[in-house]
């Protein structure tokens, strides 16, 4: 199933993404799950996907998506986990993953102007596959970490390069608001089993940019989930996004870098495709 | 005045710390405000001093301190903010502050243990000047920053050395499960005025360890505002922990690495003393 979260009559709800609209669950779930992370923190994904009946069927344009989970308590990124954008940046492969965190508010949703700021001129794609955390836990061993995902969605962990790059911590252009795009939806993990290679492709105007598949991964999805959880503990609705491929923007020759009006794709073959608009702001 | 949150009969709560003990303001406040973050998202901080007779007297035992903001959205660090400390890395002072984030999970209340996790011996002091945002706001102007500021803290920004520097991004060291020490209190900024020149000491088991004024900041408390808030909307509660000194045990000769039992101390005069042991995990 696809869940989504977004806003209808003014009011923040989730539902599951159908092929004749999105089926409002908020209505039947009530005070029992406020919001998608509710949802899954309650266990609820598999008594929502069979409340389909009682929800309310709302046309697309009656929506406002929002990112997948509009409110993570943690989203957690890796960096330079895919050998051919290690080599790109000239950095070396580590033992450790390496790791920064988002804040919620750096978050778009799928069909959301990505926000080019004043500040800078620098705004790179960088495609992902991103993981929810379904049940939590701290030091969840990596052969236990498929059972702790809710589903996969697309991000597109939008990056400031100048700001990025200006002190050794990436903090601050990895932070600007509404630049990390999440969606379009939330694939269940019922629906991508583990031994499942996903292919990811990144398109800047139609253009592909990026092509990876998931066994590529330097640090795989199950060691993420281990190494993140040996520090701190995961929450459900936590979001792993899992690193970007090679044939970022700022590493081309010549540089490339998103400007207002360009299209930027995420697609995941196994997930969907995550569309962003870049806007200015 | 002297916030602090805690919890009381199994609840959360928040309230005023007096001579007396603890006046509970949390059955005054009821529906308006859940908890000390929507006291201060509320504009209510003045109302709740006038409160004081309306609060419930608790003696220190009956409660149990919380991290001054529990649930801040984002708790920003910056790192390499004083001199001595950036020479005693071997650093450079950046033109731009380097900033990193903790997760609220990383965080202690005063009196708490700070917990010594069994995956590393290296955890480090660093003690620090944290400030609570009252009025949030993007692009706040340095000279409007002052505004902003609900009050001021005392923070540990607990360190696993090895973890913080096993890849270029510090998030892992920074971030594990209660080591980084807020509080005892916020002590509201109308009682330290912009010209207030704190000083700020970490003592180990007595002895002292860093010492600093807050003039020696070489990004200023509202330049950090300024900045942070350049790339992402800052809002009531959110915490700007400012840095740490020279002085920290990982770069003496010996280093020095805290150890169960340790108690560590981080005091600002204008603030009050911030205390926790260190306990394994």
């Amino acid at each position: 199933m696809k869940f989504v979260s977004f806003i209808v009559d003014n009011e923040s709800s989730y539902g599951l993404a159908v092929e004749e609209g999105i089926i409002d669950l908020r209505p039947a779930f009530g005070n029992r799950a406020a919001d998608l992370k509710a949802l899954i923190a309650g266990g609820l994904l598999q008594e929502a996907a069979r409340a389909r009946a009682a929800g309310v069927l709302r046309q697309p344009g009656e929506v406002r998506l929002l990112p997948v989970i509009p409110n993570p308590g943690k989203i957690v990124c890796a960096g330079l986990n895919y050998a051919d954008h290690v080599r790109e940046t000239g950095r070396q492969v580590t033992e450790d993953p390496v790791l920064f965190l988002r804040v919620p508010e750096s978050q778009a949703a799928h069909g959301e102007d990505i926000v080019l700021p004043p500040e800078s001129g620098k705004l790179d794609y960088e495609g992902e596959i991103a993981v929810i955390l379904g049940q939590g836990g701290r030091r969840i061993a990596e052969v236990a970490a498929w059972d702790h995902i809710a589903g996969y969605a697309c991000y597109n962990d939008g990056s400031l390069r100048d700001w990025q790059t200006s002190t050794s911590q990436w903090t601050a252009g990895k932070n600007f608001w509404r630049t990390g795009a999440f969606g379009p939806w939330m694939v269940t993990a019922d629906e991508i089993p583990p031994d499942r290679k996903m292919t990811l492709t990144t398109r800047l105007n139609g253009v592909e940019m990026q092509r990876a598949t998931s066994d590529m991964l330097i640090h795989s999805i199950p060691r993420l989930i281990a190494y993140i959880s040996t520090f701190m503990p995961l929450a459900p609705g936590d979001v792993i996004v899992t690193g970007t491929p090679g044939g970022v923007g700022m590493k081309r020759m010549p540089p490339v870098f998103m400007k207002e009006g360009d299209i930027v794709e995420v697609e995941v073959d196994a997930i969907g495709v995550l569309r962003n608009r870049i806007g200015r702001e």
